[in-house]
């Protein structure tokens, strides 16, 4: 009989489903694992959305107010997938209230609230973690192994991108993801922090950075109503748009790798662009989320006239997570990362062994995230 | 509410696992279509096996005896994924007790067997489908309204290969799948059966074939015990392969278009390489499984200098199905078309529309299967 | 100083561009083969035309009459390029004279008037070849030598198609490829000989085929007037089309492995889309002359792991002819295919070594052509 | 018939193959040109070399002194292909003695002397070319097109890598485009140059620049030997490599664009991967140099459910040169880039109007490389 975990989730939008949806299929998935999450409470400001958002998703119950919420005893792990600007309140309330905590990135909008973020659940004693879910993506978990082994040596290259284009259309209105005051940043936030935990996760710390943030569109018509997926409708009167459609910057690592950073909203034709690229002695590895059960990989030894990157699927029973899924071939999709991801928080949890990314990874992120920001604003390199 | 619908599933390998996933993410993705599956039963042989499966499905009850799952009352729908030559009895069994019968293809190992399916349910008069999973992926969607617009014109070609190289070794041991009186066929009706419906879906009727079925490897060791994946362990003793490792075959079409099917699990490096591509008189598509988030197209009226096959990711809001998933450029994966034909399915039964594939779509398939093999055995055209 | 070779070309459309070019270019890549074509004469029937031609191509002198060149004594060898019905006259003349004949391919149109030419140039114990150049694309050699070499192991699949769309628009005229009694056939001696030539060369001999042959547009306007490419202007009037669309065969090899091939001209988005892919036991290989300087290859023996179609880019100097062109990445065209070959051939020529593909070659190519036009005729399977 | 137009070429390495080659073939595949080169003299220090290789390309004469070569009465065009550092002298002698110089990029290793150079050349009034032959792929012309004409709208993002991998292996020995004092700098000089200047010419002026150049591997075996392509044999001793490995930069545009570059002879697995992509407000563009007849378009004003990158094959008659070449989807190769681009300088020359790529071309390109270097020592932002 699998031990039960009782989760108490904040937010019920895009990432309240995809959170929602792993913890259900957790199980169905990975019996093995031994912990079954079970959704006890959804919690959300609106009764009535959040009310019909737990039966969509399958919640006991609900609530309208965070502070509730964590206290209740029924909950094992507050998951907190807000907008931004209210991460920090709720992670505090939910570590004060001895809570596990498992929060969506960005997890702040600047190093210092970060800081309060990790202050209190080193405080509070209790575990957390960062959804950088793009940790658990096979093809990114056999990098990691295949980086770890040395298979490409010494690491020369970081090249990332991160790319999509839903804000092309000047008329695409101010949703709260191009709002400053809630989203924190823009494409910086929200894609660039992925690509800086992956180069952590892969590559190593980021010891300096020069960056320039840009915002094309400086006016766009003000939301009138918000859909469920990334857009809504348009209201007929203009305001400012207070986050950046682009943040690009050079880096250097600590073991001497220097690499390239790009993400932007503003790239037509380019949905969910998440790619990157490693270059190291002895080979090299590709990338990209939109064809996330690939790895391209070079080997370097490869006799000389046979040499050439390889497509792997990696859907193989060998492969990372995948054998708990279905037969090769047989792709998995963006849902799964999230399964996998709290698949390896939960045993680690479970096991007491040390879990990454944590707020620890996020404050990294965060670290890396706010020395661009200054580096474009000063325009110069600065230490992370 | 969402109106209940309550399964009776009779299988609970690979297939069983998969439709069991449907079921249960249904209403979490489609809750608007106002049905909601019930996962009220598992039946199996085995009661151990059973009752572990159905804990792990989240099934409320098991049978080991089909007979019983069929007469029960609370039980709407009865779903075969049982190796294929145990389909025909369990069929017949769930009409003759009324019941809605939705069955993995191929539905039998001949047109006569799969006629007797065809007679039993219409002579209940209940609703039956045939699981061509395939039909469910967004892109063949896609492909189906394109071709329906007149987009692609007047058809000439179709050319499909489905390729797959789990049993390139020849040490790989026979599972049921390579025993001709359980599965009926090899990758002759595991897996041209696919591209036939896909094809009849498509292009539309065939009305002759010639083919070649082959078995490279005609000795293998005995298998010892079945994974859950596809294979299992070898014995040490060897055993007639008594199913085809290929079948390939050309066809002409009712409308004049002419195609080329191949199927194989002896293709190295091919996975689950499910790929076709259809030329008409304004344009081509293709498509590959692996990459079952893409549809390539061909324009041939674009402007001369700008034409080109384009990669369409069709996980936008506007292409089918994906609307119900996640943002654009998130992809889903294998799971999901069996989601999303079941949905149409339960759809269209619930609002007493037509659905296809049925049995007769299943029927329709399996005359050309007959063909190619009586055609393969005589080494001539067949008509279907 | 290398030894002059002279050459007599016959032809100066298309291929007469293509084989003057590979002619003038040949010792310029390959100047350490010792051996310096001259372009001595070239023949055409309109004074005019092959005046022009020859000062464009660079020939010092023309004829309009092949008999007097062949006779001339300033030639060493008689190429011919010229359209497919006027072949047989020209190359046994050719060989009378003690010429060396370098032939297009289809050499003829029907095996009888190819075993003529083959009987003359025995007879006459001249040298002989049949131009086809796919030979000589740095990635096919290479993939005969993988072959060769047991890289791929026992062959299972040989899997072609050869698709173009220049005859998609049914207004497109009647030019010479699409009338039967001067190009003899259509997408069958055009393209599927390519196919042919290449599953021979790579794969071994094929011993029995079942075809199907087709023609879609039955009415074309008649041509006004030819262009230098493949198309020219339609003129008012309607003609018949005599040559197949399309050409689709299944195949059997003498090694026990099993074939497709498929040609037409009406795949709209093909444009010179020749393509193949061999599964063996040990790996596969796919190759597309649509980006000629790349192979893909899969390695069964790759760990588990990491494997994956690979592509390799075949420019490195370890690389069949390419050491004699540019540093590695640096991409060839299809101009060099002719160069190559024409360099293997007066190689061999020189050195008095076994030169393939010669006359023979050709005439087991045109045996598989009948054998599939008299199985598209018959309906059933024709041994070669 | 064609005027003549005299062609004396310093230097005879991998440069001066590819204009000899492009020299000679230009008549041949542009006769309506009415400019035909002859190649009248070579070139180099070595006389056994020089001779040996005028010989080899196809030239009339020698020369030991390129300021012999700049007095002859029958030379017209100085073409200078020799290490960077003696382009500077060479270039001054051509225009003083009245000649057209076509001078390869970098012209030289700073502003300075590059300045120089374009003073001597605006003195005597002599026309002059730098040879950014990437801007005679079709592609690449196609892509200016499209870009003029609105196609692509307004351009937010320029990304561009030129990626190689061949001094990947540390024992690779310090040829001359390794040593500073002859080439100037590394990939900043000999990869980056052509990324700028296909950004100029597509996007428009470089304003600003912040840059990071680095040589992973400091030291290396001297050269004992060198070969024809890129490589040579290395002695037992070591020296300092004293060019940079990568270069690495932000860019702002006047336009309001923004620009990544990377450069890198360490990419292991990337060949000659001269890749960009430019997003603008209608649409994007990709086009990879080891994929030459490629280009791929995204067309943002495509209905919504068909949109998705397009790969035009650019070898059909409407495309730019290409209609010289062969029939559509008959590739060409990198050597064809020459051609194009001397046919337009010649075409240019002749005509009487302005050409581009000119010396102030060359200018630009050096300000941004300069300005580069100078971001990279100082760790600010420079501007152009």
């Amino acid at each position: 009989m699998a031990k039960q975990v009782r989760i108490g989730l904040v937010g019920y939008q895009f990432m309240g489903k995809a959170h929602s949806n792993a913890y259900r299929q957790l199980h169905r998935f990975f019996p093995e694992l031994g912990v079954e999450p079970v959704l006890k409470a959804l919690c959300g400001r609106s009764e009535e959305k959040v009310k019909a958002a737990a039966e969509k998703f399958g919640f006991e119950s609900y609530e309208t107010d965070y502070r509730k919420l964590v206290e209740r005893d029924d909950i094992d792990i507050i998951d907190i997938v807000t907008p931004g600007d209210t991460h920090v309140e709720i992670a505090i309330a939910a570590a004060k209230a001895g809570k596990m905590v498992f929060c969506e990135k960005p997890l702040a909008s600047s190093v210092d609230k970060v800081q309060v973020m990790c202050d209190a659940v080193n405080a509070a004693g209790v575990r957390n973690a960062t959804c950088f879910n793009y940790r658990g993506v096979p093809a990114v978990k056999l990098a990691k192994q295949m980086i770890q082994d040395g298979v490409l040596g010494k690491i020369y290259h970081w090249r990332s991108v991160y790319l999509q284009d839903w804000i092309v259309d000047p008329n695409f209105p101010i949703v709260w993801r191009l709002q400053g005051d809630i989203a924190g940043s823009g494409s910086h936030g929200d894609l660039v922090a992925h690509s800086i935990d992956l180069a952590h996760y892969l590559v190593g710390d980021i010891t300096e950075v020069c960056g320039m943030m840009d915002t094309f569109i400086k006016q766009r018509p003000i939301l009138a109503e918000s859909d469920d997926r990334l857009g809504g409708k348009a209201s007929d009167e203009m305001g400012d748009v207070t986050v950046d459609d682009s943040s690009i910057f050079l880096a250097r690592f600590a073991n001497g790798a220097v690499g390239t950073f790009e993400a932007t909203r503003m790239a037509a034709g380019r949905k969910n662009h998440n790619k990157f690229e490693i270059n190291g002695s002895k080979g090299s590895i590709v990338f990209n989320m939109e064809r996330m059960n690939e790895l391209e990989y070079y080997n370097h030894d490869d006799p000389a006239e046979l040499k050439g990157f390889r497509t792997i699927q990696t859907t193989d029973g060998c492969h990372p997570y995948t054998g708990n899924y279905w037969p090769i071939g047989h792709i998995i999709g963006y849902e799964h990362t999230f399964i996998n991801l709290i698949h390896d928080m939960l045993q680690a949890w479970e096991s007491g062994a040390e879990f990454h990314p944590d707020f620890n990874d996020g404050l990294k992120c965060q670290k890396v995230l706010d020395a661009v920001k200054s580096s474009s604003d000063t325009r110069t390199w600065k230490g992370v």
